[in-house]
């Protein structure tokens, strides 16, 4: 049985910490072979410390066709960028980045518009809704600004970070002055949809995002963990009867995206869905 | 079928430029996979000016295993050592670099006593032998401290870079008093053994490294080059009758001590044989 990695083989580096709950390679790495294209996913658990230094080297590599970005270094990412695409500019953070013709590091975030494809495919609607999102670091900005651009009318942002938080409503009143927004609270009543975009869930005995007792059973509910088949979160919010998006959709969704931006076919959802190597 | 890349997966780095000719991972991967190992050997094309920079950032990853160093950058990467193995205080490179629990650089070559090894493994004793190596870089370098320790009785060396040549012949008269040591002849004629550790062969159209029309029937030849089934040069020496050991040979024969050095299981050269993904 062959590897499929020789000395042709391209290298998309798959980066953050930690590695374990990596799904990328295991959803990308097959439509790679499927296609007979020479490039595989390759995990890097990179230290925060060493992330500024590390991703302008890497992405000098001959073979190296660009890099995907996860927790913790989106935010990171978005502050090396020669040129940033319009969603990581108002994101402030970035999960694809690639080095251009001239050597500049361009870059964009693909997470907010995965995440309201999915929602979009599930039949939920954005135009005029009201949302909560609990996180605002680069995933949280990013569901946030899509949900924005996508017309929501109300935008509640929750982070124990309040910096963090203030920061991102300012960015997103500048671009998106007619909506509600609102900051300080995580209280998912009253909302239409209610996404966890924080990371807790990712580790076994970690406590509920929200308070999911208070979330109406007509809401959709998504999470970005990706630790397990369905996130505690996930199973509560189903159990009073919400519709539910959990984390591997959002990455399903934006890969054909993110193919693109590197410079290879367009795949299409369902394709990646049937060669993904996932075990749930 | 599974590509066996996950979030587990730790990684071997393969280092050097041009990457087209690299076959360890057509070896290693195979390996790995056969002994229910997530750990991949994955190809990175690295400048030499970036490589200084970039090497420590890499085995920094939290999933890195170590790096595989190949041209041009296994001088230089003896030089980022905190501990160099003897073989590479001797030859001046390196092809074998990881972190010790201390996070200091480790580092030793390998080359060497993989092409010794191959030598021993058809029957070519080294022992009170003449042997003329072409190449004074990182595995001409080597190769020429692996023939002296293991008993060779004269040693002609060169380089076109007559200084590289020089300093490699006074560390060798250094360790080893009583070889004879010539430098500034590439003329094979009176040697029982002759190795081509240049890179004259990996482009097609290249000359021929060393004038084969004055190698002596009954010597034993070597290439190091990886370019191609056989080399010009190795079909050369062949056609005049004599014995020949191709550069997948040295590769080959010095695996099971790098992956003892990475902390994987010792593997046995027939095993890495039959498993290897290799066309020839």
């Amino acid at each position: 049985m062959h590897t499929g990695i020789g000395g042709r083989t391209r290298i998309i580096a798959l980066l953050g910490v930690p590695t374990v709950t990596f799904k990328a390679p295991l959803i990308y790495n097959p439509w790679f072979r499927s296609r007979g294209i020479e490039c595989i996913v390759a995990p890097m658990g990179c230290e925060a410390a060493d992330f500024p230094a590390f991703l302008p080297l890497l992405l000098r590599l001959r073979n190296c066709a660009g890099a995907l970005i996860t927790m913790p270094h989106k935010v990171a990412a978005a502050g090396l960028l020669d040129e940033a695409g319009l969603a990581a500019r108002i994101c402030g953070s970035c999960n694809a980045v690639k080095r251009d013709g001239d050597g500049r590091l361009v870059g964009d975030m693909f997470d907010g518009e995965g995440f309201v494809a999915g929602l979009r495919g599930k039949g939920r609607s954005v135009q005029g809704a009201s949302a909560l999102v609990a996180g605002s670091g680069g995933v949280g900005s990013a569901i946030a600004a899509a949900l924005a651009r996508a017309g929501a009318r109300r935008l509640a942002l929750f982070d124990i970070d309040g910096d963090a938080c203030e920061r991102l409503a300012g960015r997103l009143r500048t671009h998106y002055p007619d909506i509600a927004l609102e900051t300080g609270s995580n209280d998912p009543q009253g909302h239409d949809i209610v996404v966890n975009a924080t990371p807790v869930g990712m580790k076994p005995g970690d406590p509920l995002p929200l308070d999911a007792d208070r979330i109406a059973p007509g809401a959709f509910v998504g999470d970005v963990v990706l630790a397990g088949e369905e996130t505690p979160f996930l199973a509560a919010a189903r159990a009073r009867g919400c519709r539910t998006q959990a984390g591997i959709d959002m990455v399903f969704e934006q890969i054909p995206a993110h193919l693109e931006f590197f410079g290879f076919p367009a795949a299409a959802t369902d394709e990646l869905r049937r060669l993904a190597e996932l075990d749930g």
